[in-house]
């Protein structure tokens, strides 16, 4: 059995207290911060980097900027200098869900899974550094466990602790199914981090149950427990909804850069500085200072800016990002946009109002019917795009609206 | 899938009906009742034997005649022309219990269980025929099966299903934990019928729902599933307790054949009856008619004699069966065992009571110290073997006990 950290207290140096301050910016969870510190200060003190964990299950390789959460904070930790351990779930992925109740689960052939597993990290390397990230596939390990190793890994966890996944404990209670292989999964995720020797896991918060089950298993097996952090969903640009491809508010990874400034530049104030928090890989004091400034008569737009900017140079370069900021300004000065339009607060009735009956809300035409008019006109452009459907609905967010050559709003769909 | 047996119901002959009656003897649960008559008439139709299935935990190889009582089902069956499958749980013998919790179950070496699963064997051939027998080894598709073949095994059943086995349920809603392998072992077990495609699988009546889980897998599989027979537990020689070896109360299978004869003879007339259900090769018809004869006057020892002889010659020869009886005989004739002895019923007031009361209360003896004194001077013998212990105490059950050379009684120890 390994040192835990509670026999002998390292002592905390300012560079791990710093470290600290960098790795909790804007999780959702972080189990258990004492342990973590002790980790940092012994990784210092023996020059021996931690193993940051992150299961992917290779099936949807595609990626938004919201996927990039993880790994924007999986980069702070190799920056910090710690090696990344992307863990491709491929064996759980070859099964998918035997059951057939979960049909967005189908096995994967080999050749699918290595081919999803490639795009994701193409992807990846955009965020993560290629020199410190050691790619792995759980196959690896888990086709040697056999039945009888399987067996003798669900020995080591009870029906109980189980149970309190809460979607479990939920299924349960209402006499849902749960087919036996579901309450296995968890203890293979738990395994890896066994054969890893993962000092912390990430993973989104609806993994927080899982991770746990691997702190608990590395116990089990006589190892120190990791670390677990979860970071919560991005909030997508209309300011309300988690980012997400259904409900168009997302910013894929690999769109135009004119886009991506664009799109940057359309979120509120508010959802900006989460934003910095989630996706900057600014150090804690750069975004204090920002922030300092913008609260001093900065106008708050230069930052949206400076995000947008760092956002394209991920993505694509350094470039394209100026590029993108000076159409943005060639855009104005032509007065696409006018420099200050009115905001305007609608209180939505429901999860999704007409535009034409928003826009008689907001003042922007004296009636519903002329609203009408004026989109079946093509009159009507929203965050910059043309309006063609009649009856456009919207839903509760900011939107930059503009109706004929002069009527300009900046209107906020409140629920 | 094969033809269920709904489909298209077979005329059920004669043959298949007397069948139908040998087997149901004796059993203390049959599922279903209908299927295996259709079994029956299919195999009879076909020419094809059925295929019976018992699984065996190669851990206690020292077997009383008490544990002969599936055996005897199974060889009914081999008698009217089907197969037996002996099935050596050698894949889970050889993990034990991985979470340590059940000391009686340790991890046995392949050694360990090819020495005990031969002793075993060994022992059964005794009841079964060996040209009808099949023995298999589960590590056979175990092993192969796989952590992902256990995973998909898992997806087949619910966890609310093997829930409902009473030992989980009780110590789930106790809060007593209940280790994940545990629930694995009866899917295990139920995938051993769905490889050997067994058509009836036979257990101890605590065996119940793991035999129900392997009729449900086939079905998964697209089977027909099994049909599950169950048998009781023997009542022990004291006509009260199952026969076990801490009870003192059996007739191992190995035991001299005097000793077996003396056993068998000292068995109350009730005891008899269910025990020619479970033990005795005899057709129902030639029961049936020995219950007559000794309605109609027949002395009921003459019944036991035969009993003890089927015993003997099963467990030895027909020689040392007749030498046994002629030995009983003989003692009979010099007297040692009186051959009209008062049968006397004593009430217990408790689990156990002392024999020197019990001496007392029989009239043996006019007073509890007499009885005492007579044990102490080695004058009390109980089912022919000297009492040595001065507070020896019995439990309730029927007992032959002589006080010095004249006084002689068969008690009931009533509860």
């Amino acid at each position: 059995m390994s040192d835990t950290v509670q026999d002998k207290k390292l002592p905390v140096s300012d560079k791990v207290k710093s470290a600290m301050a960098l790795i909790k910016r804007g999780v959702d969870t972080l189990l258990i911060e004492d342990e973590l510190e002790q980790k940092l200060a012994k990784s210092e003190a023996t020059g021996k980097p931690l193993r940051i964990k992150l299961g992917l299950d290779p099936t949807a390789p595609d990626i938004h900027i919201g996927h990039t959460v993880v790994l924007n904070k999986l980069r702070q930790f190799q920056d910090l200098g710690h090696t990344v351990i992307f863990l491709v779930g491929d064996f759980t992925s070859a099964i998918g869900d035997p059951s057939g109740r979960n049909v967005t689960r189908p096995p994967l052939t080999r050749e699918q899974i290595e081919t999803n597993a490639k795009t994701y990290l193409d992807q990846a390397y955009l965020v993560l550094d290629p020199n410190k990230t050691e790619v792995r596939f759980n196959s690896e390990w888990s086709n040697k466990l056999g039945a009888d190793g399987l067996i003798k890994l669900a020995s080591r966890y009870t029906l109980a602790r189980l149970l309190e996944r809460d979607d479990f404990a939920k299924r349960y209670k209402e006499n849902a199914p749960i087919a036996m292989h579901e309450l296995l999964y968890p203890l293979m995720q738990g395994y890896d981090s066994v054969v890893l020797e993962a000092d912390v896991e990430l993973g989104g918060s609806d993994q927080r149950f899982n991770l746990l089950v691997g702190r608990e298993l590395q116990r089990q097996y006589g190892q120190e427990a990791q670390c677990i952090i979860t970071m919560p969903l991005l909030v997508g640009l209309d300011g309300v909804n988690k980012m997400s491809k259904s409900k168009h508010n997302y910013i894929g990874i690999t769109e135009d850069p004119n886009e991506m400034f664009g799109k940057v530049m359309s979120i509120s104030d508010d959802l900006m500085w989460n934003w910095y928090d989630l996706l900057s890989m600014k150090s804690n004091e750069d975004i204090a200072q920002l922030k300092k400034e913008c609260a001093e008569g900065k106008n708050p737009r230069d930052a949206k800016v400076l995000l947008a900017k760092e956002i394209i140079t991920r993505f694509h370069n350094a470039e394209a990002a100026d590029a993108a900021e000076q159409e943005f300004i060639n855009r104005f000065k032509k007065g696409a946009v006018p420099a200050d339009i009115p905001s305007v607060t609608v209180k939505a009735e429901s999860s999704e109002v007409a535009l034409a009956k928003v826009l008689k809300e907001a003042g922007l035409v004296p009636t519903t019917a002329e609203g009408y008019r004026n989109i079946e006109q093509g009159g009507v452009h929203v965050n910059g795009e043309k309006v063609l459907e009649r009856n456009f609905k919207i839903q509760p967010g900011t939107y930059t609206v503009q109706v004929g050559k002069r009527k300009w709003a900046q209107i906020t769909l409140a629920q």
